[in-house]
């Protein structure tokens, strides 16, 4: 695989090596191209799921049977799952495959964390045309092989098949819980503070710099860019990580949440999820949203309202959630936990706050799939 | 959808209204065409999936937050999951989109079934491209709803997003099983009988007469095929089953298969999983496999081996299991149960022995995906 970006390494990670990130355009990374024929289907999946540990005693047999088989006596289970289209949801002409394969995993245990529960297992679907060597497909599932490593998940099964097109990964993930412990979209109650973890609308902008990147490369492909000022953005775009953490962090500071769910569509479009879903009505304090400064001086750069972009961006793949006043306190001095809003009563509607004091409905823009293609 | 299949109906099926199954080229069925931009992802996943109930006590949250949550405090899980591509699985021009999402779901099930569990829930994404209007993808989700109320299914989520060439169905299935009762393919043991279920062959054939009725067509639109002799092999690939009445059937008579698996990719294929991964040999009888008579009628008026096609043709979604000698009274009576063979040491390798008492070694040759496209 080609790829856009060309530059030294400037993002960190420790679970990828530096070149991994930047391949360049004209390089070609891969000179070895064996030819998925060669393998044939069951030969594919054999050579490409020989590596996965299963590490949950919960799983009872992964892959290599009809279905796998777990066990989870004493809790409930979460199930996830989130279909990626090359084209639609990603751009191979920039985005690495061991990122991407990555990035799949992340985007399903997104999900399994905003439910509070812990993520177990994962299968794997893929489609893939022959104009992917096996080298590529190895790069794909390095990345969903680090992910699982890092975040302790069990590869259990999947399915491998051709597409007459582009690539296509399916993931369906698995999770576990205390009954007790769930937390769903629609309990949220009047009062309670709105909280959101980490920073949003990096994603976002870090898809506007490489669209852009892209379009320079096409004119110029000798053009060496300069990524330094996007670091960042970039990363959250390409590597984002599921906050498994802040699970453990609830756990740790006794606060269970009110509601819950993950921002994949945009801050706007999760916040009337969770109001609708609770029958509540919100006030967002736009003062109270937290931006990093690479986000900030990116949409300056590109002239555009960074409020804006963190209502309607999507990606982020933070956790949006509702706490109630009396555990503020645990909360309070906790930098990856912003506190942006407060529940109010349905008939009060859902609004941002503006710095300039005005208080305008919020509507949900979020990037909408359907308007995305021919 | 536009369909080849222009006849009056001879395809039975209860599920089914008669007209569903043969519509015509030519005529327009969904005069209606709702644009899936109208309703945005969000109201397409409400409009598609608000008829879903559900029925098991284990579902404790279906469609609706970031993940399901399911409760199996008793019992062992099994999940699986396929991937279904336009153009690689299946071909619009003679498949009606109900019956596509019926098969689909029989698809998953049928793996279920494989591990001796009961399928419980099924969570299914789907990719469309806008050539698709709303109404397609009603006709598509009816079927999978059929399925899910005519296998007692509760459909628990899913992900509905846009494809920029085709239609591509993601379908994970769920089931649950006693821990004892769970069947691998690893079980089968020396002398044990090799029993099949159904008759096999059927759904290969019928692919055949719809692919040759489809080059008819192209040459000649006005032609109208009689597929009256073919009702049942194309009913096999139009509309499996999955077999969930033999798991009943086997509790019933209570017989635990040593190993079971289901004939996707057809029996050679299968039987060479089951015997590698129990490490025995085996000896399949060529005089044995049963074969419905349109099978042998159409293999005959295409010149083909009809051995061969049950062999190699795939699609059958029947189950291929090895029982105990000492459960043969058990099944023996029994039309769907057909004891095809018995298993040998490993040493003895894996043969067909025909119908000239000739030993020939078993191979795959089975449909294999990865050769199938340009």
């Amino acid at each position: 695989m080609h790829n856009i970006v060309k530059s030294s390494c400037i993002l960190s990670g420790d679970a990828f090596k530096k070149s991994d990130y930047f391949c360049s355009m004209l390089e070609d990374k891969n000179p070895q191209r064996t030819s998925l024929e060669e393998l044939g289907e069951f030969g594919l999946i054999d050579h490409l799921t020989k590596h996965f540990e299963i590490k949950h005693k919960s799983t009872v047999k992964g892959i290599g049977d009809d279905a796998a088989v777990l066990s989870s006596r004493s809790k409930q289970i979460v199930v996830t799952t989130d279909l990626l289209i090359e084209h639609v949801h990603f751009d191979l002409s920039y985005v690495p495959l061991k990122h991407l394969g990555y990035k799949s995993v992340m985007v399903n245990l997104s999900d399994v964390y905003a439910m509070n529960a812990q993520a177990t297992q994962i299968t794997i679907s893929i489609a893939v045309s022959n104009r992917f060597p096996l080298e590529a497909i190895e790069e794909l599932y390095s990345g969903i092989d680090t992910a699982a490593r890092t975040y302790g998940i069990d590869v259990i099964g999947g399915d491998t098949t051709s597409s007459t097109t582009g690539l296509i990964i399916s993931i369906t993930a698995i999770g576990e819980v205390n009954e007790e412990d769930v937390v769903y979209r629609n309990g949220a109650q009047p009062n309670d503070l709105l909280v959101v973890t980490g920073d949003i609308g990096a994603a976002y902008m870090g898809l506007q710099v490489l669209e852009r990147e892209k379009e320079v490369f096409k004119v110029n492909p000798g053009n060496q860019p300069d990524l330094e000022p996007y670091t960042y953005i970039i990363e959250r775009q390409l590597k984002p990580e599921a906050r498994k953490d802040i699970i453990e962090l609830l756990q740790k500071l006794e606060v269970k949440p009110t509601s819950m769910i993950d921002i994949s569509d945009g801050l706007s479009s999760e916040i009337i999820h969770l109001c609708k879903q609770s029958n509540v009505g919100v006030e967002l304090y736009e003062n109270k949203i937290p931006l990093d400064p690479q986000v900030i001086s990116t949409c300056e750069e590109f002239n555009v309202d960074s409020t804006t972009i963190a209502l309607n961006g999507g990606e982020d793949y933070e956790l949006l959630m509702t706490i109630s006043q009396e555990d503020f306190p645990k909360i309070k001095a906790n930098p990856d936990l912003t506190v942006i809003g407060f529940i109010t009563d349905k008939d009060r509607g859902m609004h941002l706050i503006t710095r300039g004091e005005q208080a305008i409905p919020i509507i949900a823009k979020g990037w909408n799939a359907m308007k995305n293609e021919e």
